[in-house]
């Protein structure tokens, strides 16, 4: 049985404030849960589950039964963020990435002002499928710990390190170490330029692109030829094109 | 002001039995409604705007003002899908897609059963930037009319033509015709072979895959090479890289 006051709690962790404050967030439906459960890299703090899941997977927890919460699917229904929830809710620690960066062989992921949540979960999910395992965002771009980010990034949330950073200043000296390649509707054709992996690849936001500071702070403009009449790609297509490319 | 047989008429409209039935769907803010009115290639049936769109936008429905009807923010909120409604949202007619089929340098993209919204529109969105005239859709895909598809695909739906067919049936003669590939995670990577663009291209569905049957009927096939640990891409995602891999 839910107490009215755990209700509050875990609605409170759908906010940026209160996820930051309780250092907290949570994941919704078997998928994720599951995975965030065997992959053990954020700490579980508890498991709201229906019955039909605690029979089946509670043995994901290793003994630690004390966190799991038996629940109804209407209690279910009021802390779930989606509107058909799934069997659990997983409550767990976030943790601090511990990022080092490797120049000599990987790509590093610059997000400028990313807003969309399911962007961003798809953007972690492709860097996860290339092998990528650096991303460093825009203190304006959508939080990872945002339930919707949690939920398209298929659990490869805790295989990559996401970092918010000033980009201008975190940007600053690496165009001397590795190319710098910012994606723009205007540039290179990507299939014609020789690019290595080894190189840091800036996408902008959903509306607005790269803003021009951070275009001047590239070393090359890369675009994906456009065949057809499409305004513009999908930040998180245009992101995952690129990357295999790169990966090639 | 709205009345309330308007309010439950455009409501309605969210779901697929009504949309049918009355040869109607909607579409949200002036991004895709501007560019709808622009391309003229839905009839515009009625607009619904708040003031501060009429002043700017109403030359865009070329003296036809007597479908625009006035309304408030508040009263936008009640038939509005999002949670932020946008200054606008426009009531179009649907529209019978005329498919002639190329075979001799276009793709053709065949979906089986996608059935997030946003993955279809992204896929829409996609196929017009690398000048994809045909999707052809399982009967269980999502409607392309679905509020949440013509919001994703960001105004490329009137360039494409989406059909829903038995695939089995429509595919019985294709692979005499072009190669039909088939996007699995056991196929040979996608760069090493010799794509041709004059092909159809199979995406299944977001979390099965292909179905075997239709896996049996493509003549390659193909996968993105994976290097990092996630288990799958994004189906979007997926069809876009391959997308761009057969239009260089």
């Amino acid at each position: 049985m839910l107490t009215k006051s755990s209700i509050k709690y875990i609605q409170s962790l759908q906010h940026k404030k209160f996820r930051d404050e309780l250092g907290e967030f949570i994941a919704e439906g078997p998928k994720i849960v599951n995975e965030l459960l065997e992959q053990q890299i954020f700490e579980c703090k508890c498991i709201y589950a229906v019955k039909e899941w605690i029979a089946e997977y509670s043995y994901l927890l290793q003994n630690r039964t004390e966190i799991i919460e038996e629940i109804e699917f209407f209690e279910l229904e009021k802390i779930a963020n989606y509107s058909t929830p799934n069997q659990v809710i997983g409550l767990f620690k976030k943790k601090k990435p511990i990022v080092t960066f490797d120049w000599s062989t990987s790509c590093t992921v610059l997000l400028e002002d990313i807003q969309d949540p399911g962007n961003l979960g798809t953007i972690i999910r492709s860097a996860d499928w290339f092998g990528i395992k650096n991303i460093v965002c825009s203190k304006n771009t959508v939080d990872i710990y945002n339930p919707k980010v949690v939920q398209s990034t298929m659990a490869s949330l805790g295989r990559i390190n996401v970092i918010y950073e000033n980009l201008k200043e975190w940007l600053s000296d690496k165009k001397e170490i590795v190319p710098v390649y910012a994606a723009v509707l205007d540039g290179e054709p990507l299939h014609e330029i020789k690019t290595v992996k080894a190189s840091v690849l800036m996408i902008g936001n959903e509306g607005n692109g790269l803003s021009d500071e951070l275009i001047q702070m590239s070393s090359v403009k890369i675009t994906i030829p456009k065949i057809g009449l499409a305004e513009s790609l999908n930040a998180a297509v245009a992101t995952a094109i690129i990357l295999y490319e790169l990966q090639k």
